[in-house]
C-alpha cells in the first residue's frame, strides 16, 4: 500500500513546479497571476514589523523616560497575562460544551444500541445519531457561512499572519465567535476533526483583539502610549495569543512558545519570548485550574493540563524488566518514521487534489452548496462509524485487558469506563466500537494505555477508514483541526506494529510507546512541523525520556515526506496564494543579486509636493509605499530661482546630506560648550585653523561644489508616455519612505502650506493622530477633493520613515532575504553607491516562485 | 538578615554606574579605559556573523548546486551528532571519576569517623580528609595555572563568545583538557563547586574544535566546502556544543537549546535550532545510555538523564489528599522568590567585592599565590564540613524518615543509603553530616525527597555556612560551577520554609516542592537567567506541572534581584571588561542617532592602492576593517590623464554605480535574446526610440554628466598633520569593507599588479586560499617588506565585502542596535544620503556604558 501510495503521490505531487514551462516562468512577475492560480497573489498586504521613527514618534519619545517605559512594560505584562487567561477560558468553554454534547449523544445512542435487538430498532438508533450529528454540523457550517475565514484549522492563516502577511478578517471578533462556536459543534457532531487548530486560531484572535479592544471601546483606560496601534505590537500579541492557544490545547507551554517562535520568524527577542512563555503558562494553568475544579471538584489543584493529553506512560511498579523503550526499539521507530512520512505525503497529496477540486467546483457556486457538502461528509462519517461499530468489531476478552492494568490507578479506571460492549457479552467488549464510538481523545487514550485488546484486523480497518474520512473532512467548510485525527490515525498504526511485534515476534515491548511513536510519525508526516511539534509531544506525554525517539521519528517522517510534497499547512497556504517567506533561501539563489529581483519601475514623491500630484499618484497606483526622492539633474539652474517648491526640495536635500566634516564641527562645538573636556584642545586647535563661521561657509561651499549640477525637480510634471527611457529612469536621491496610509492621512487632515508661506507654517500632526485609524485607514477614493486646494504644497518629510534599512544593488539574495525576513520589513529600497534609489523589494520579490523564475532567467541570459 | 543584606547591598551595588561623575562620562570613548577598569575594554575582537560574499566566495558558489548543498547539510548533521556524542562522553568521563574519587574519599574518611572514639582519632580522620582534599585541589589549581581561562564556570566566557566577542584561548583544546580534568578534581576535592558550568564550557569547546579539527589534522577528510572556516560556522557549532553541555549537565535538551538561543542572540534560524536540539538530544541520551549501562548494568535502557537530576516528585500512591502544590502555595512561592532575589543580590554583591579585591591584590602577584588561595579555601571548607558534621548536627529518628517513603521505590533506597550516622545510635542519624558529608547532588536529593528529617536549626546553619563558603569559592582559580551550590543553598532554605509551615502552621504541603522552589528562587536570584533556566528546571524535575510555580518564582527573584545589581555572570563579564551587547537598548537611547555614536575618524583604502600605502596603513593603525572608498573631488582633471592608478579607481567607481536606466536596458537586452516573451515588444519599442549602441552612449553620458566633477584620488598622498579639517574629512563614496586579515593575506600572497599592466593581470586567490589560515591570520609585522615592491598596485575589489549592511546617519539607536546585534555584525558603516561614508559603528559604540555617556552628552548639549 505504501508502494501504491508512493506512485500515486509522485504522479500528482512530485512534479509540482514543473507544471509551468520555462517560457512561462521567465516572464517577469508582473504578468504571472493569470497563468496559474497557485502563484502568490499580489493583493495580500505585508505587515510592517519595522518601527517607523518619524517626527511624531520622536515627540512621543521625548516625553518618555525610563519610568514611563517601565509602566508601559508593566501594562504589557498584564495584557499577556489577560490574553493567557482568556485563551484558557476559551479552551474551557469549548471543552465543557463538547464534553456535554458528546456525553449526551453517546449516552442516548449508546443506551439505545445496547438495549436493542438486532432488528429495526438499530436503524432507529442510527437515525437518532444521524439527526443529532447533522444538526450539530448544520449549525457549525452555517456559522462558517457567516464568516468564511473561520473554516479549517486556522493554522495556515495564523502561520501566514505571523510570517507577516495580512489576511483580511483573520483576527476579527466575528471570526472568533464563529470559530469557537463552530468548532464546538463540529467536534460534537462526530466529524473527524480536532479542536486544537481552532484553539490556536482563537488564541491568536484574543491576542490581537484584547490590547486593541481596550484602547478603542473603553475610552477611560486608553493608554497614553499609542504603541499598541502598530503592526509590530499587534504581531507580538498575536504570537503570544497563538502560543497560549497551543499551550491550552496540548498543555504544552514550552511547545506553544516555540510554536510562535518557529512561525513568528522575527529575530530572537528575549523580552518578548519571556512574555510569550508567561502567556502560555497562564493559559495552561487557567485551563488546568478550572478543569480540575469542575471535573474532579478539586479546586486549587492542577491535575488536567491541556485539552488533549496523553495520560501517564509508566511501567507497572513491580515489573523490573519493563522499559518504555530501549535502544533496539529505535530502529523500528525509524522505520515507522519512514512509513509515517509516506502515508502523510499520501494524505497531503489526496487532500491537495480535493482542495483544488473544491476551489474549482464548489467555491464558485452558491454558498449553501458548502453546507450541503458538510452535511454529506457528516452523514457518511456517521454511517461508517455506526456500521463499522456494529458489524466489523471483534469481541475481545475484557479480563485480559484489566489483568495487567489494575495497578495503574485512575487513568485506567477512566479508560475502562469508556469501553463499549456493543453485542459482546460475557465480559467481552467490541474493540471497533470502543475506538469509533467514543470521543477521539478517549480513543487515543485507549490506544496508548489499554493493554493487548485490539485485533490487528480491527486496527487496520480503523486506520484505513479513518485515514480517508479525515482526509475528506479537512477542507470542508467547518472549523476543523487536524492534530487529533492524525494522532488517532497514527496511533492505530503504531498499535498495529506493536501487536505484530509482540505476538508474532514475541518481543518485550511497551505497546503504548509504539502507539505514541506511530501517532508522532503520522502527524509529523502530515504537518511537517519540527521543533515545536517535538516539544509539544514531549510535553503532552510529560516524559522527558521520550525526547529522543519522538525527535528521531519526526525527523525521519519529515525528511521522507518532504521528498514528495510539502506539509499540509504549507499546501493550503500555497493554494490560497499567500506570499509566504520560507526560513531561508536555497544556496543557488545567491547567484542572484538585489538588482535582479527588485522592482525598478518606481512611483515616487518629492519631499515637498503639490496636493494635485499626490492625489493623482494615490489615485492611479496601488502601491502601499512611495520613496521620497529628490532628482539629480544638471542644466536647469533657471528652475531654482523664484520657485519656492523647487528650492524647498533642494534645501531639504542639502540639509539631509550629513558630512563627516560637518559632523566633526558639530561635535567640536558641543565639546567647547562643555568644560573640562580633553577634546577641547583638539577642537580649539581646529577652530583656530578655521573659525566657526568661516567653517560654516566652507561646509556650504563644499556641499555646493559637490552638487554643482544642483539636483532639480519638476514637481508639476507628471511622467508621460512620450518620455524617453532616460527621462523615465532619471536618477533619484533617496531620502525616505512614506506609506499610502500616511499620505492619505495628511491629505484628510489638511497638512499642507501655501506657496507663499514657509513650510514651517504647515500644521503638525501628533503620533496619536497619525495612528488613530489603525488598522483600517481611510481610502483615497473616499476623499472629497473639493475640500483640497490642488496648488497647496505638502511637506512629507516629518511623517516619512527617514531611515528604513536599505541594501545595495549588488547584495546577494541570501543577505537581502535575511534582512527582510528577520527585521520583518514591508518595503526594502535598493540604493546604489551614490545614494540613488534604483528599485524596491517587497515580499513578492522574495517568494520562492519569483526567485525560481528569476534564477531560470539568469541561467538563460548567461 | 534580609534587611541587613539589603542595606549592605545598597551600599555596595546600588550606586553602580554612579561612581563615575558626569564629567568623566562625557569624555569621548577613546580616553576612558584608564579611568575605571570596569569600562569595556577595546582589545576584544568581535566575531563576524555576517557572510562576506566576495568574488572568491562566488566562485565557490558557482560550483555549488542543490545536490552539493544537501551533502554539505548532511555533513553538518553528522557533525552536530558527533558534537553531541562527544559532549555526552565528556560528561560521562567527569561523572565517572568524580564518583570514583568521592566514593573512595567518603568511604575512607567516613569509615574512620564511624569507627572512632571521640579522642585523637577524630583528628586523624580530619587530617586524612584534609590531605586528600588538598591534594585534589592542588592538582586542579595547577591545571588552571597552565591555562588561566579554564578557571571559573566558563559560562561568562561562553556567554561572551555567543554574544559575538572573541576571547583569546577560550575554545582551545588545551583549555578543554585543563577544564575537564580540573573540574573533576575540584569537585572531588570537596569544594563547594558544581560541574555544570564547566560542562557547558567543555561542550562549547567540543563544538568549536570538532569541525575545525577534522579539516586541519586529517587531510583526507578535508571538506570541499571551506565554509566551516568562518566565524559564522564556528559560532553555530559553539551554540550547538554549549547546548549539548547544558543537555548533558541537566538532562535538559530543550533547556539547552533555549540556553544557546538566549545567549546566542542571532536571529531565529530554523535549521540551526533544529540541529542544536538534535545535538542536545544526542548528548543527553549518550550520557543516559552509558550511565544506565555502567551504573545499573542495564545497557540499552535510558534511566539516568543528566549529571544532575532531581529525582521523581510524586505523591504516595494511596494518599488522595496529597498535592505537589496548590493555588494557595503560589503566594508562598512569590515570597520565596523575593527572598531568593534578595539573597542572590547579596551573594552577587559580596562576590563582586571579592572579585574586585582579587583583581587588585591577587592577580597582579606571582601565579602561585592563586594556588595558595585555592588551598586555603579548600582547608577552610574541609574544616567547616568536618567540624559542623561532628559537632553541630542533631540526631534524628531514622524510622520517621523511612516510615512514609518506603513505598517510593528505588529513589528513596538510594537516598537512604547515603544517610550518615556520625555518633548517632539507636536507629538515628546525624542530619548535618547527612547534608555536609555527602556529594552535593546527594544532599540536594535528600532535601527534595527525604521526609521530615532536618531540624530548622541545622537547615539555617547549613544555609549560612554554605552561602558564605560558596560565595568565597566562586572566583578562586579552579574550574567551578555555581549551579549546584546555589541549588543546595536554596533547597535548604526552601526546606526550612516547608518545615516551619508544616510544623508551626500545620499546613498540608509537600516539602519537596518547597525545597525545589527555594532552590529555584536562590539560583534565579544569583544567575538571573530567565527562559532557559525555567525550562532547565522543569526538565530536571521531569514534571510539567511545576512549570507555573518555577516560572513565577524565577520571575519574582529576577525582578527583585535586578533592583539591586546584575546577575553573577554579567557581573563577571563586566569585571572582565567584555563589551557585551544587551538584549535591547533602553527606550531613552532612541534620542540618539547613528551619527551621534559612530566613529568619524576613518582610515580607508582605495579600490586600487599602492602596496606602500597599504603597508603604512596596516602598520600604523590597529583597526580590523577598512572601508574601501573613492574620493569626490573636483578641480583635479589633470590627475586623470596618464595616471593608471587614478583612472582605475575612477573606472571602478563608474562601473559600481548601477542605475535604473542601465538596469532596465540590461533587462530588455536579456529579454530580447529570449523568444516568446511578452516584454519583448516593450523593449523593442524602447530600443526603437534609442538603439542599443546609442543607449550605451547615453548611459555613458548620463554617468559622466552626473559625475562631472570626477571623483579623484591621491593614493600616494598620506594624511598629514597640516591638513585642514576639510581635507581630513573629505567626502568619500563608500564601496565596501575589507578586513585587516584579508589585506595582509593579499600582501603575503603577492596579489598585485604593476602600473604598466592591466589590473586583470593581478593573480586571483581562491576562497580556500583566503581562509586557509583561519582563525589565526598572520600579522603585518611578520611580513618581510623586502619581498614587496612598494610601487605595485593592489586591486582589493574582488576580495572586499562589496555590500555590507549600512545605516544612514539619522537612524535611531534602537534600529542600529537591532541590525547590529541580530545580524551579528562586526563593522557597520554609516553612509549618508549621497553614498558617502561618514563613520563606522562597532560593538564598542553600542555598549551600554558608551551609549549612556553619549546620552548624557546629548542632554548637556541641548
Amino acid at each position: 500500500m505504501a508502494c501504491c501510495g508512493g506512485s500515486l503521490c509522485c504522479q500528482c505531487c512530485c512534479n509540482e513546479g514543473e507544471t509551468r514551462t520555462p517560457e512561462e516562468l521567465t516572464i517577469l512577475g508582473e504578468t504571472r497571476e493569470d497563468e496559474d492560480e497557485i502563484l502568490p497573489r499580489k493583493d495580500y498586504e505585508s505587515l510592517d514589523y519595522d518601527r517607523c521613527i518619524n517626527e511624531p514618534f520622536l515627540e512621543v519619545l521625548e516625553g518618555l523616560n525610563n519610568k514611563k517605559a517601565r509602566k508601559y512594560e508593566a501594562i504589557k505584562w498584564i495584557l499577556v497575562f489577560a490574553i493567557g487567561v482568556s485563551t484558557g477560558l476559551t479552551g474551557l468553554f469549548v471543552d465543557f460544551f463538547v464534553r456535554l454534547f458528546t456525553q449526551l449523544k453517546f449516552h442516548l445512542v449508546g443506551q439505545s444500541v445496547e438495549e436493542c435487538s438486532e432488528n429495526g430498532c438499530l436503524a432507529l438508533s442510527l437515525l437518532e445519531l444521524l439527526a443529532l450529528n447533522m444538526m450539530f454540523i448544520f449549525i457549525s457550517s452555517v456559522l462558517v457561512l457567516i464568516e468564511p475565514v473561520a473554516a479549517g484549522s486556522g493554522i495556515p492563516e495564523i502561520k501566514s499572519y505571523l510570517n507577516g502577511v495580512k489576511i483580511p478578517g483573520i483576527v476579527r471578533l466575528r471570526t472568533f465567535v464563529c470559530k469557537v462556536t463552530g468548532v464546538l459543534f463540529a467536534v460534537a457532531g462526530g466529524l473527524f476533526v480536532g479542536k486544537e487548530g481552532p484553539m490556536i486560531h482563537s488564541g491568536a484572535i484574543v491576542g490581537a483583539g484584547l490590547p486593541q479592544f481596550q484602547s478603542i471601546t473603553f475610552k477611560k483606560i486608553r493608554f497614553h502610549f499609542p504603541y499598541f496601534r502598530s503592526d509590530r505590537d499587534k504581531r507580538d500579541f498575536v504570537s503570544a495569543g497563538a502560543a497560549a492557544g497551543v499551550a491550552a490545547a496540548f498543555g504544552a507551554p514550552i511547545g506553544g512558545t516555540l510554536f510562535s517562535l518557529e512561525e513568528g520568524s522575527s529575530f530572537w527577542n528575549q523580552a518578548l519570548t519571556w512574555k510569550v512563555l508567561f502567556c502560555s503558562m497562564s493559559a495552561t494553568f487557567t485551563l488546568n485550574f478550572f478543569r480540575s475544579g469542575i471535573n474532579f471538584n478539586k479546586w486549587g489543584s492542577f491535575q488536567l493540563p491541556g485539552l488533549l493529553n496523553f495520560g501517564e506512560f509508566k511501567c507497572v511498579d513491580g515489573d523490573k524488566t519493563c522499559h518504555l523503550w530501549t535502544a533496539v526499539d529505535l530502529a523500528f521507530f525509524v522505520l515507522m518514521g519512514v512509513a509515517g512520512g509516506l502515508l502523510g505525503a499520501l494524505f497531503n497529496c489526496i487532500n491537495k487534489r480535493l482542495a483544488k477540486y473544491r476551489m474549482r467546483n464548489v467555491h464558485p457556486k452558491a454558498r449553501f452548496i458548502r453546507v450541503l457538502e458538510s452535511l454529506l461528509v457528516c452523514m457518511v462519517t456517521t454511517l461508517v462509524i455506526f456500521v463499522a461499530s456494529v458489524t466489523l468489531g471483534e469481541c475481545r476478552d475484557l479480563a485480559s485487558s484489566n489483568n495487567n492494568t489494575s495497578t495503574q490507578g485512575s487513568v485506567n479506571e477512566e479508560v475502562n469506563s469508556t469501553i463499549r460492549r456493543f453485542f459482546c457479552y460475557n465480559n467481552t467488549y467490541n474493540d471497533m466500537a470502543t475506538l469509533f464510538f467514543n470521543p477521539q481523545e478517549v480513543a487515543i487514550h485507549q490506544l496508548f494505555h489499554q493493554n493487548a485488546t485490539f485485533s490487528p484486523v480491527t486496527l487496520s480497518l480503523f486506520f484505513v477508514l479513518y485515514f480517508f474520512l479525515s482526509c475528506w473532512t479537512y477542507g470542508v467548510s467547518v472549523p476543523s483541526g487536524l492534530f487529533v485525527p492524525s494522532l488517532l490515525c497514527g496511533a492505530s498504526l503504531g498499535r498495529l506494529v506493536a501487536n505484530v511485534l509482540k505476538i508474532n515476534f514475541h518481543m518485550q515491548i511497551y505497546s503504548g510507546t509504539f502507539a505514541l511513536i506511530g501517532a508522532a510519525a503520522f502527524l509529523g508526516g502530515v504537518v511537517r512541523m519540527t521543533i515545536s511539534l517535538t516539544i509539544i509531544l514531549i510535553e503532552s506525554t510529560n516524559e522527558i525520556t521520550y525526547g529522543l525517539p519522538i525527535m528521531i521519528t519526526l525527523m525521519v517522517a519529515k525528511w521522507t515526506g518532504d521528498f514528495f510534497n510539502k506539509g499540509i499547512y504549507d499546501i493550503h497556504i500555497h493554494l490560497k496564494g499567500v506570499p509566504l517567506l520560507e526560513w531561508e533561501t536555497e544556496v543557488e539563489m545567491d547567484k542572484l543579486t538585489a538588482s535582479d529581483i527588485m522592482e525598478p519601475n518606481l512611483t515616487y514623491v518629492y519631499p515637498h509636493t503639490r496636493i494635485q500630484s499626490l492625489v493623482s499618484i494615490l489615485r492611479t497606483t496601488v502601491y502601499h509605499a512611495f520613496p521620497v526622492v529628490t532628482e539629480n539633474r544638471d542644466n536647469e539652474k533657471e528652475f531654482m530661482k523664484g520657485n519656492i517648491l523647487i528650492s524647498n526640495n533642494i534645501k531639504f536635500k542639502k540639509s539631509s546630506v550629513l558630512t563627516r566634516a560637518g559632523e566633526q564641527r558639530r561635535r567640536c562645538q558641543s565639546m567647547k560648550s562643555y568644560p573640562s573636556s580633553e577634546l577641547r584642545n583638539v577642537c580649539d586647535e581646529q577652530a583656530a585653523v578655521e573659525p566657526a563661521e568661516e567653517g560654516q561657509d566652507i561646509l556650504q561651499q563644499m556641499l555646493e561644489r559637490r552638487h554643482v549640477p544642483y539636483p532639480n525637480l519638476y514637481p508639476d510634471q507628471s511622467p508621460s508616455e512620450e518620455w524617453t527611457m532616460e527621462e523615465r529612469f532619471r536618477s533619484l536621491t533617496f531620502h525616505g519612505l512614506i506609506l499610502r496610509s500616511q499620505l492619505v492621512n495628511l491629505l484628510i487632515r489638511g497638512v499642507c502650506y501655501a506657496e507663499n508661506q514657509s513650510s514651517a507654517s504647515q500644521p503638525r500632526l501628533s503620533h496619536s493622530e497619525m495612528t488613530e485609524d489603525y488598522p483600517r485607514f481611510p481610502d483615497i477614493h473616499d476623499l472629497d477633493l473639493a475640500l483640497l486646494n490642488p496648488r497647496m504644497i505638502v511637506d512629507v518629510t516629518p511623517y516619512m520613515n527617514p531611515c528604513p534599512y536599505t541594501v545595495s544593488p549588488n547584495t546577494r539574495i541570501s543577505q537581502v532575504f535575511n534582512l527582510f525576513r528577520t527585521m520583518g520589513l514591508r518595503h526594502l529600497p535598493v540604493v546604489n553607491a551614490v545614494g540613488e534609489i534604483v528599485g524596491i523589494i517587497t515580499r513578492h520579490n522574495l517568494t520562492h516562485e519569483f526567485l525560481v523564475a528569476k534564477l531560470r532567467q539568469h541561467y538563460i541570459t548567461i
